[in-house]
């Protein structure tokens, strides 16, 4: 046997081994696109670190082939070592049972929902695509990697993944490459139980090169079709025809899937290779990985002395490549002063600050799912990306709201820098599921959804959000911003940019009453905005619904009550606050509680408790004018006064 | 100018004055698609009544051509008035903003979020294909129709989309037409800012054929291509080259997409098109329209003659045909008696409960995003729906979550019966969408989600629900169930199914101990399942947090503390049960009061109040073993009883 085919068997058995370890992962995957994934880290693969900007990315969409990359890994001398291979799925290890961004070398992005990963690197490569357009100069390409993302025939089904694909033909994203790890088999069994397509002319139909490999375990075959793919002038499929578990007697059959081996398969296995050893690699193979990957050494020490020619020879656009990738300071407050109008919808307001972002933060990009000119969020003179002009700062992320928001999720963690995206709140559940990536990788990507409620009027039920904000609100580590003017909005951001933090902004389609409010006491995320003497009845209120508390407030008053008003904007931003300081704003001595928002989202109760009153949307819309809507659902004046006077 | 294209013109020029007087609409569309969708109207589409089963199914994906279809509605007879359409988009009317379900005539699904009708369609063509499948015999086609769907550039970009067409291709659904309006042009400008594929090409590579119309303004073209297309072997696409804004002087510009003509242009349009009408339609062109439509009528007597043929000559086939849409009562207490293992994982026992269902409501079909070997949601011997077998009962939906629920939408409002879905709970994510279309529309898709908390363990965070319970609990109209036992499964699914209601099944992935549970105790949503005299505790649990709670009781009671223990199967449907029973259940005036829920949900704050004690997850998951992981979380009986006895 060749030594590349022992390396090959070596990393199917420990890859094996491990799972059977952790009684727990995909064996099927890592038997039988070892070879692909292979070839790629010994010829193709150049990571120095995380810390090299010019490194190759690799998205392991099929993130369950996770055992074959820490492997691989720990073969060609990443950060990985043989304990973390032992500990494999364990608590706290550094090789999870998916991916995980942030916790293992040479994961760029966390994955496992499939398809995601497809999105994430057409992010990369929209990214690369930028850096290289702006910074390479003639004779200096410091930006010119590839990314790589290797998918399953499950992530190919994926809407997401066929967004993001339909995309990147779209841009002419010649930097990307498909790893395809064509088994035929899905979890349930053949893949034509459910997909016949013809992968090649799909994928040419949109713009893709294709290449195909028949035998999907021959190095030779693999190795070349990558070298091939990377001189391709479009972004490029490859095409491996594999066999899922092999070298088990499940070889082909959705058995192995996810099916840890016995220790008489295990055994069965290493026969079948010739390869004896368990969770361990011979020097010889170590060695010669080792010795193969110094190549991503020697690129990173070349990049790093054409840097410095670089900078020698292009001082401007080398200090305008390193000023990119820094995080100015923004006071919100003060750039933004002046530029609102007297009345604001707050997707109006929000153009303006995001405009105001770009003029200090250059690498600040983002984009809409093809509702531009009514979320208004777009960069002003920040052109538009597209194959012609790979400058542009405004992304048309066309009808596709879970690739835009997966491929915002690969932008920011390829530039480390926030990036926006933008539709009606109520589509907000198309892309939900990469929001929950956006969270969990503590990533600040920015979604700025507009349309905010019911009175969105006569588009009817479908486009009027109602569970919108309560779905967004129970994510872990998601901040949700629901500002009632201007001074909030500005509040809002100033957190969102300081923190860099995953955030939502939930934006009014209409005009709303500017407040008498205090930046810093926004800042809080829930504050008194007006309160009377002897108080005893307390209202939380959010976003357009503030203005209609005041005006309640105002006309109890004059029937002699005393409350407090509450403006919440953000309700996690509150919650991170002292315990003091939210006892000062709950106010728990007070028994008449109530809050006003125009959503159906619970956490209200924690604010008000059993007895409280809820003046909330548990319906869905209605298709009408706007005003008339509202009416129904109680929202105006006369409708709360009645209610709150009689708690 | 002859009389179909008076009749097109007409159609015009009344689509653009309603939305003109209602200020609100999409002129683009309605002047664009106007020959395609009279065409259909005018020679091909059959429709009599919501009841004759044997009509064409028409769905208008684009819900926003909504006023050219009301008006091509009032045209042809259907039961929409003129008053209807002076009415469009005002609150309570008949024409909304977007087609809704069971609002209008001939409406056989809400749309409005792109790309859903196209999976709503295939759903329909796959209950028409088993229809024709198991009732058609030789001379008799009871079944023989099509199901059209009428789509934009926005619908195609849509991932669901995609997903649906490829499975579509998968099942050679020949029933299916897809009218496609192609002009070029979306919200943001034009197509090709953000998709460049070619369409022809990609749709063939997925099995379909397709039929290319340049000009979607001629009749005669039209009309040929919807006939051509009615003879396909298999799925067929049309691309009709069509103007947006069509006689305006917008055309072609995506200014025209949402915005309504004010009195100049509307005049403009008038002279345009020879037409000087304002919101009538002149006698001429409503009896050309109305006899054609008599075809209708013709096909229904002409079907219901056929019918009481077929009963005579194939009398138990025609009676299993009338059999197969009623729905038997079923006790699912004694069904399902002696089915259970001594200790069940929820997903299991719900298999017993689907196959118990299965036997009796012959109708029952679903299917799963290929997960049917782990989610278990499989009718034993009801074989595979496949191109080759459409009797079959189990649908291999294929990795395609989002499109799987709207097929079951499009499946269970054609067959007007209930259809399953099911995926891991975490995944859920990719098909809230259209869940929100199943609250929306009340109709019984039931989603059985397994896997249910972090308890999942080795596969980690991403795979591992936390906040999904909340983001389906705050639908509004949807009930969601967390069984913790058998007995409380059977009464998730009897109230599911006498209610036939939109319902989510959270389901545990690990067996859980069986409960001394009452049948009808467990109905009412919530219940007492252990009581002490004098208790000052109460808490409140779910699904396998049940049993958890069980113990820390035991545990609290040897130390001499008295608690009430209330099982909350479903939070929905308590809040359905009365004000006494309610009380009865919340005891408010127990001070002490705790939640259990492995997940993120603020709605048990409704349930213990501001001063509450909450278990809950509000952090994302961690991969490890499941009892690590849950451990990691303080889900353990001794921190449970470590925190309940110092409240």
């Amino acid at each position: 046997m060749n030594l590349n085919q022992k390396c090959i068997n070596v990393a199917r058995v420990v890859s094996a081994e491990m799972i059977s370890r952790a009684n727990s992962g995909h064996t099927g995957v890592a038997l039988g696109a070892t070879t692909i994934l292979y070839s790629l880290f010994k010829d193709h693969y150049t990571y120095y670190s995380q810390e090299y900007r010019n490194r190759d990315r690799l998205v392991l969409s099929a993130g369950h082939a996770s055992a074959l990359l820490y492997t691989l890994e720990y073969m060609f001398g990443f950060n990985v070592s043989l304990d973390d291979l032992k500990n494999f799925r364990k608590l706290g290890s550094k090789t999870p049972g998916h991916p995980e961004y942030g916790v293992t070398d040479g994961v760029e992005v966390s994955t496992g929902p499939l398809g995601q990963g497809v999105a994430n690197a057409v992010g990369m490569a929209i990214a690369e695509a930028q850096l290289a357009e702006k910074f390479n100069a003639q004779k200096f390409n410091v930006i010119n990697h590839k990314v790589y993302c290797f998918v399953g025939d499950g992530c190919l089904m994926e809407g997401v993944a066929n967004e993001a694909i339909s995309l990147a033909g779209t841009l002419k994203l010649k930097n990307l490459i498909l790893l395809y790890d064509s088994n035929s088999i899905t979890m349930d069994g053949k893949t034509n139980l459910a997909n016949t397509e013809d992968v090649e002319r799909k994928f040419k139909s949109q713009g893709w090169r294709v290449i195909k490999v028949s035998n999907g375990n021959s190095y030779f075959s693999c190795t070349n079709a990558i070298g091939q793919a990377k001189n391709s002038k479009k972004p490029c499929i490859i095409i491996f025809k594999t066999k899922i578990g092999y070298g088990t007697k499940y070889v082909g059959s959705n058995a192995i899937h996810g099916k840890p081996l016995n220790a008489e398969e295990l055994q069965a296995l290493k026969d079948n290779l010739f390869y004896e050893g368990d969770l361990s690699v011979p020097s010889e193979v170590r060695e010669y990985c080792y010795r193969s990957h110094r190549r991503s050494k020697v690129n990173y020490f070349k990049w790093e002395k054409q840097f410095v020619l670089y900078q020698n020879t292009h001082p401007d656009l080398s200090k305008e490549f390193l000023e990119f990738f820094e995080i100015p300071h923004i006071n919100f407050a003060k750039i933004c002063k002046g530029k609102f109008k007297e009345k604001n919808s707050m997707r109006e307001a929000n153009k303006v600050v995001i405009n105001q972002i770009a003029n200090h933060l250059k690498s600040f990009v983002g984009g809409t799912a093809d509702v531009m000119n009514s979320t208004m969020a777009y960069i002003d003179g920040g052109g538009d990306f597209s194959a012609e002009n790979y400058r542009g700062r405004n992304i048309h992320y066309g009808i596709r709201e879970h690739a835009m928001v997966a491929i915002a999720n690969g932008i920011s963690l390829y530039f480390g820098l926030p990036s926006f995206v933008s539709t009606f709140l109520t589509f907000v559940n198309y892309c939900i599921a990469p929001i929950r990536m956006t969270a969990m990788m503590n990533i600040p990507v920015w979604s700025y959804l507009t349309h905010d409620s019911i009175y969105v009027g006569e588009d009817g039920p479908t486009h009027q959000p109602v569970e919108q904000i309560a779905q967004l609100r129970c994510i872990p580590n998601y901040t949700v911003f629901r500002p009632c003017c201007t001074t909030e909005l500005l509040a809002c951001h100033s957190i969102a940019y300081e923190q860099m933090r995953p955030c939502a902004f939930i934006l009014s389609k209409q005009e709303l009453e500017e407040q008498d409010v205090s930046f810093d006491d926004a800042k809080k995320g829930a504050y008194i905005l007006a309160e009377d003497e002897n108080a005893d009845i307390i209202i939380f209120a959010t976003g357009s619904e503030v203005s209609l508390a005041l005006e309640a407030k105002a006309e109890l008053n004059r029937m002699g009550k005393k409350l407090v008003l509450v403006s919440v904007p953000s309700v996690e931003v509150f919650e991170r606050q002292s315990a003091k300081y939210k006892e000062s704003i709950l106010k728990r001595g007070i028994k008449k509680r109530v809050a006003v928002e125009a959503s159906n989202d619970p956490v209200w109760y924690k604010f008000i408790g059993l007895e409280g009153l809820m003046f909330g949307v548990d319906k869905f819309g209605l298709s009408g004018k706007g005003s008339e809507v509202a009416n129904y659902f109680g929202f105006n004046k006369q409708n709360l006064v009645e209610k709150i006077k009689n708690l």
